[in-house]
């Protein structure tokens, strides 16, 4: 019991934000760790190696359009865009926190990448023949989507941390990201080509239990700063687009070359499109003279993408996707509405920009739609070939059945949560030492702990004078 | 009279902008119905089903890579772009209308697209033998098209109608142009790519008719509002900058594979590029001391991409689309300059945007350009094959020729302008309907009627009070 | 001496920017010179011309999408998002330049990439039977890059110059360009797919050069207007983060077909994520209390994909990107800490965006890493054919072996810096004539002698008013 009590005592000291000696440190040494690893362990794979054009002729492939440079490099850099731009200018909403949102998400998903080709390299990638893991365009994506779920978990907490705590939640939240991955794709052999579950349940509840675990009773002394302000709800509705109209280039990045990425990309496309109509409606409705509120403009509007993505490389179908758009809009605003204030009054979870209604219920949905759409194929809708193909029942799963990869399908789902909130309950407690440099209560939303802030907009010279200047000299030449 | 005099009264009653009611019935009863239809009549294409495994092989073709998918993928996202940011950001210049103008061009175009996938479905890709309609990627490219048009129209009046507004404008414009499209391209067999005509004619005077018909004499009375402020500028030139760069995209898109994609994306990169410095040349030259004026630069730059659009896939040669891109700058320059105050006053059209500048009077053009190169067209500059591919002179046409091609096309322009004007009336007549939540002229361009606003920026607390208060600390420690 | 003693009177006579007759008259002339040029030299190339479909029967290529546009269009896309929105954001951090950053960048970029298309043409993609230049996809890209060239060297002089005296610095520097490619490229045989020597390098010293040529000894005049504000630095990071995320493009964009251009993407992709953390590292480590530079995260996380241009196509290895985008992000940031300010007092060069430690040291690197990486090449990594392939060692060069290639790429880097430096010499001295129209000390990083600028944003109603308004009819209905 002393043990607690002092462990609290000290997690309670003073807050000192000086990280000028611990952000400069974790930087070079964690990015010296992973020149080193780089070096012992990656590799080109063949299809970026010099020896393609030997390898080319040798397997009789016809042409270089046939490297899968050219199948995944366009969704790549969509997907590159959502994590730098999307992420990161959905998080300058607030109106004094536009750096911090924006180059925090860019520190830690510039190291999430990295940490992150070699943790699923291990796992995916290895090459037994030489111990090497051999990277590709597809290794590229996949680090990105991993980078994904710390950068939800970081919306959770956005304010209220230091950098040098964001580069501890990156490092766990890859590593456990990683594994939970490989147990629910190889292990258990559940579909998620878009990480409904993967990514985004696991992202949402492993930020959520962070926050828990670092919750501030107080915070309110800091809330002059909490909301945002008109151009930075504009700077965020940018982040909110690029989101929206990649999303389709997200589900279905890694999924099967041809008729998968086609699918995946349309199925999103209509989920989110219906998704827009029902937020917009719920947003007004519930707000004093039908008033829409850029908070769920910005968050609510993405739901559909979310719910969709482990279906939509599924034969969902059109109708399929507009019905889990239509859902996840209505809950995801109500979730807003309802679920964030409950949360932090009843379970003590501050959640800074609502993940668990973007990220965290859509998610769950996602992975049952998942479920039930794989339990429900049928070779009648997808043909011989294309169940085998769709569902990979190949291999050591080659006698599997739609209803059973639903129950598979479901267990994902568990797995997810369970990563997500054991992974936030320990990663939050070692977050909370007071040795990272967070903010006190009364600087949190704040950029100026973290960074060298300009002069205020006030001391701009004004427009009037200039002219004034102009004509004056005018009328001396 | 009597009934003309009532309507009048009727439609001059004080304006209630509370849509609480009306807003969410709209957006919940269309996208509900979205779903029944879809789910009647929307599957998807052999190219994006999952029997595409089986259909690849019976058909004999080699490679994944040959799914239309890879050929329009990377457009479709280009153009995605241009709909969400470029349209969008485009109009964020009002100092108080970004959340309007981003945010309802957001719910419309999600809308749009539902719709113009049923509407242009059942007019080019509706299967006989089930009576479903087939979508693939080239049918989320065209519906996105068919949203431009209601964009477009959106942008005469910007900051003047209600969401409600604008959605029944959507559903009669996206209507009316999957018909004025039905009728130019297959009845008459135009060929128009980048849809000067049937995209940016059709808009633009459907949208000036709108605006003709819900004339507002006595706007000035909120013309504090109606200007840009500096910032407000640099967000709409995110828009401008998206939709120039990606316009090659959006003209190339749903053009032939091979040579024609090709040639579209050159002949409207060198377009758009002279256009840029007539409108710079016009923009300093009209103006005192040679300054230039943000609204030509983020407008009048796009209009050689307008111009270009019917003639982009012909043989219009690289000169001809800079001597096209040159002439449009000049023209639409003058136009902000000369027109749009003409028009204000005399023909008692307002257009916000000046659109008639930016769409109007380029896609005119860019039909002229069209019938003109069409008409020029030579099998000496095409070769034989290359002119009846060019113009898919096959079929019920395999006995046309170039020239005949080109009275063709300029009957395209004639569909076009009429079905704008004819169709802006009648829904501009629907619209002055007391029931639509429109706002008074004092709070035009006003976010405040729709929105929820966040409080002032003036109640930031400023940066150097922050710092005696991290001083005083660091006295303390 | 007494021609000197004028020639520095006539330079220092009062400023006058109106730039009514000179801005226009430029456009025009030069624009009216580039169709005539078009037209008699530019043709389409045989991938972009209608004969295509002949062509490839001939030739016997099996499918359209054999066609060079689908290699190159999407990084093609993402390289002219960088030009525009990439460096044209980027320089609008400065408190009251947005709108010359953004849009002088727009300005020259259109008319660099129609001379280029010109310059680089006849140096490269003359066809000698017809006299004519043949244009497609590659030749977008590269006209792309040239104007890059153009863009850095505008970074070392905004905000202290006219728009009519960077037309002109664009047409010079584009034939510079041209030139020293053509010696690097071609009579050098030297590789430098991401143009760290042709672009950059040679970018860099030409705008240095030319910003020492015009130096303006009482600048700190204006220096009230010679820093950012909070949100300015916000639009910057849009710039900022599409430099970042398309990298990888620019790098790749020009490569050989298939395993070079996935190389080079995966190389630059890792360089640019190391430059990210010891950027922050550094910027972090020299401020008091350890805050973050905006000015830092800006500019030096970008300088890892410079200096990994050359090398990215090379079998660099994933580590070895690593080690270079490690070293550059603290040396680019060391020079913003300590060079810029030395450069400024002793040397006499003002280096408005630290150009020199984004672009000039960067690139200096990125040649000595492309030279060392191509000596060490062997068969043993590369392979027979790779080697060949990837170093183009044929026609003349087909004796040539890995360890003289290197010298061949340092020789490279000296050309390179030689064109810059004399070429800048010769265009600052050009550019100091005072018939250009550029601002006096005090209007130095000022939109007002070049714009026509919006009323002050204090001139907004404020909000609270109109919700005040809208309760006092709220109480009357």
């Amino acid at each position: 019991m002393g043990g607690v009590q002092s462990f609290r005592e000290l997690c309670d000291r003073p807050k000192n934000t000086n990280v000028r000696l611990s952000l400069p440190a974790v930087c070079f040494v964690w990015q010296i760790a992973m020149i080193i690893l780089f070096g012992i362990f990656i590799r080109y794979d063949e299809e970026s190696d010099a020896h393609w054009i030997e390898h080319r002729k040798h397997k009789n492939i016809s042409s270089d359009i046939e490297n899968d440079f050219y199948f995944r490099y366009p969704s790549f850099q969509d997907v590159h865009v959502m994590i730098f731009v999307g992420f990161g200018f959905l998080m300058t909403f607030l109106k004094r926190y536009s750096f911090g949102g924006v180059g925090f998400n860019f520190l830690i998903a510039a190291f999430g990448l990295q940490w992150a080709l070699l943790m699923q390299g291990w796992f995916h990638s290895l090459d037994y023949t030489d111990g090497k893991i051999k990277i590709g365009i597809e290794n590229l994506i996949n680090a990105d989507f991993c980078v994904a779920g710390c950068l939800i978990a970081y919306g959770a907490i956005l304010g209220k941390v230091s950098p040098v705590q964001l580069m501890v939640l990156t490092l766990f939240g890859i590593t456990l990201f990683a594994v939970e991955e490989f147990i629910i794709l190889n292990l258990i052999h559940a579909r998620d080509a878009g990480g409904s579950m993967v990514i985004h349940t696991f992202g949402a509840y492993y930020g959520l239990s962070i926050s828990a675990m670092l919750y501030r009773p107080n915070l309110d002394q800091s809330s002059a700063l909490h909301g945002s302000v008109y151009h930075s709800d504009v700077f965020a509705m940018i982040g909110t687009l690029y989101l929206w109209m990649f999303w389709p280039s997200f589900n279905s990045a890694i999924t099967d070359h041809g008729d998968a990425q086609h699918r995946a990309a349309i199925n999103t496309y209509l989920a989110l499109a219906a998704t827009v109509l029902t937020t917009m409606a719920i947003s007004s409705l519930f707000q004093k003279h039908g008033k829409l509120d850029m908070v769920h403009i910005q968050n609510s509007t993405l739901a559909g993408g979310v719910a969709v993505g482990t279906a939509a490389e599924f034969m969902l179908m059109p109708y399929g996707s507009l019905i889990v758009g239509f859902c996840c809009g209505i809950i995801s605003t109500l979730g807003y509405i309802y679920l964030t204030p409950f949360m932090e009054k009843y379970l003590k979870i501050q959640d800074t920009c609502g993940i668990h209604n973007l990220h965290g219920m859509p998610g769950v949905i996602g992975g049952i739609v998942g479920a039930i759409t794989a339990a429900a194929a049928s070779e009648a809708v997808y043909g011989q070939e294309g169940l085998i193909n769709t569902f990979d029942f190949v291999g050591d799963f080659k006698d599997m059945v739609p209803s059973k990869q639903g129950g598979h399908q479901a267990a994902g789902i568990c797995v997810a949560v369970c990563f997500g909130i054991g992974g936030g309950v320990i990663v939050g407690g070692i977050l909370r030492l007071p040795i990272w440099g967070d903010p006190a209560d009364d600087s949190c939303f704040d950029d100026e702990p973290y960074w060298e802030l300009p002069e205020d907009e006030e001391s701009i010279p004004p427009i009037v004078q200039y002219n004034n200047h102009m004509r004056n000299k005018d009328l001396k030449e």
